[in-house]
């Protein structure tokens, strides 16, 4: 049971979190800070969040844990803010969906408290954001990664991973390099990809006749481009180097298939498309049957 | 009422249009005929087809309107087929992805019974294939495009709407060069850029633990990557300059984005994705909502 559980950042991730906690009465009084009022307000109406603070130090004031559940490029600020304020048992962790930037500004502004900190990243989202997105069942059956250091104390590590597992979700370590190497192929490539797409379309002329024709492949593929840019801004940058990379082999792919088409080279094509099309069959059944979604 | 209704191509495509017509009594019997002998006599059990012809002239012989389902690159052999035994007033119409390398086929093979052919495209599909994944409701709240030519026979033109509207699809018209571009841009590229991910992932090494930690967002984006390889190479084959065009401009969207990334221009990437992540949701609320999934 945590009494008082303070979220800096209450919008999607930071205010389904609440909700999963509240529900499974794992926390008595949930303290709420961000950057936006009426959000923030809304929270609290919504009985997401107990009470409001004004300042993220009076947010962490007493709080036995405190969830930094903003955009990757706000943590080092927020860090630096409530570390001197921080409890000195108190549990530290993040939601940041990159992990080697955080783990960074961990160490470069958490001093003593370092310790009980844990980097954390749940695997869900949406294309909506803000509190009114928030829903208990978010990290149902997702995963949780955490990514602790070899100083991380043992006891804040256990209790950020039954937080997560009160939510419903499954928790996984890894270091956070290799983190953010996956991610950066499975999520962040898509996300920029998708964007990409939708600004290609968006400026030209006749975008409105484009979009008019747009089907449910278009809308799938499309989904995570209506994903928060300064959220996704900040995890382009901060894992710029895994991101690139991923960039430069898919766009090296894109190119190989595009000679294919203006080759006329039907052969090389059907072989590509077979083994992506069974490599998304295979994913499918081995991985998603799995997940509750 | 269609007495007698051709189905060249039991599959997703063909098998729903079927179950549609069959369920609104728009059509007395139904013939099938395909390539996968076990798809065919699927579709004979469930009720899709009512009789099963070992080739495409025992098929149309006798059909009042023939449904040309295939991938587009079986067309020009099947026209070529069925052509010398099609009635004189029988319809023909198809349901290719590509339009002017069908009317090109058409063009090339049907000789007199050319002004009652209908180039068709309804926009509905699925990454599922095959009868199986056949449903009555596909097509409902779709839209259907029809690219008739000058000479185009009125009332063939009239059939193929009412066969479609009796569906619940919504139908459209337009030369099919501009159909050809349009889906270029909103359905083929995606389709090829979905591919080219799950491709890319699949060839690696530790292609097993990428896929171990995709979520819902890598999901969506490579949905369309379980889609049919024959009808997708055939597809970007035959729509192949606009196809080359819209991934040069992908690519060419890409580099920029890459370049942003690498250069970590916060400001100039933060422009994108919020132009991106406007554009989504403005297409949302104006489309999407107005189409039943």
């Amino acid at each position: 049971m945590i009494r008082r559980l303070a979220i800096l950042g209450v919008g999607l991730i930071g205010g389904s979190l609440a909700l999963a906690l509240k529900r499974t009465a794992l926390v008595e009084t949930v303290v709420g800070y961000g950057r936006g009022r009426d959000n923030l307000e809304l929270a609290l109406r919504q009985g997401v969040i107990d009470a409001l603070a004004d300042t993220p130090e009076t947010a962490v004031a007493g709080a036995e844990l405190a969830v930094l559940a903003v955009p990757v490029g706000s943590m080092p600020w927020l860090m630096q803010r409530i570390a001197p304020v921080l409890a000195p048992d108190a549990v530290l962790t993040d939601v940041g969906s990159t992990k080697q930037d955080v783990v960074a500004a961990a160490e470069a502004h958490l001093g003593p408290r370092l310790a009980r900190f844990v980097p954390g990243h749940p695997i869900a989202g949406a294309e909506a954001s803000g509190v009114a997105a928030a829903h208990a069942d978010l990290f149902r059956g997702k995963e949780v990664i955490l990514t602790p250091l070899p100083h991380t104390d043992p006891l804040a590590l256990e209790r950020v991973q039954a937080m997560w597992q009160g939510c419903g979700a499954q928790v996984l370590r890894m270091p956070p390099a290799l983190h953010d190497r996956i991610f950066a192929a499975v999520s962040h490539l898509p996300h920029l990809a998708a964007f990409a797409l939708m600004d290609e379309l968006a400026g030209r002329d006749e975008a409105e006749l484009y979009f008019r024709h747009a089907g449910s492949g278009f809308r799938d593929f499309t989904r995570i481009a209506g994903s928060h840019p300064e959220m996704w801004r900040d995890i382009a940058l901060a894992n710029r180097a895994a991101l690139v990379a991923e960039l430069d082999a898919y766009i090296a792919r894109l190119r190989v298939m595009r000679e294919l088409v203006a080759a006329g080279d039907g052969e090389a094509l059907m072989q590509l498309l077979t083994r992506a099309s069974r490599a998304r069959r295979l994913w499918t059944q081995h991985w998603v049957q799995d997940r509750p979604k």
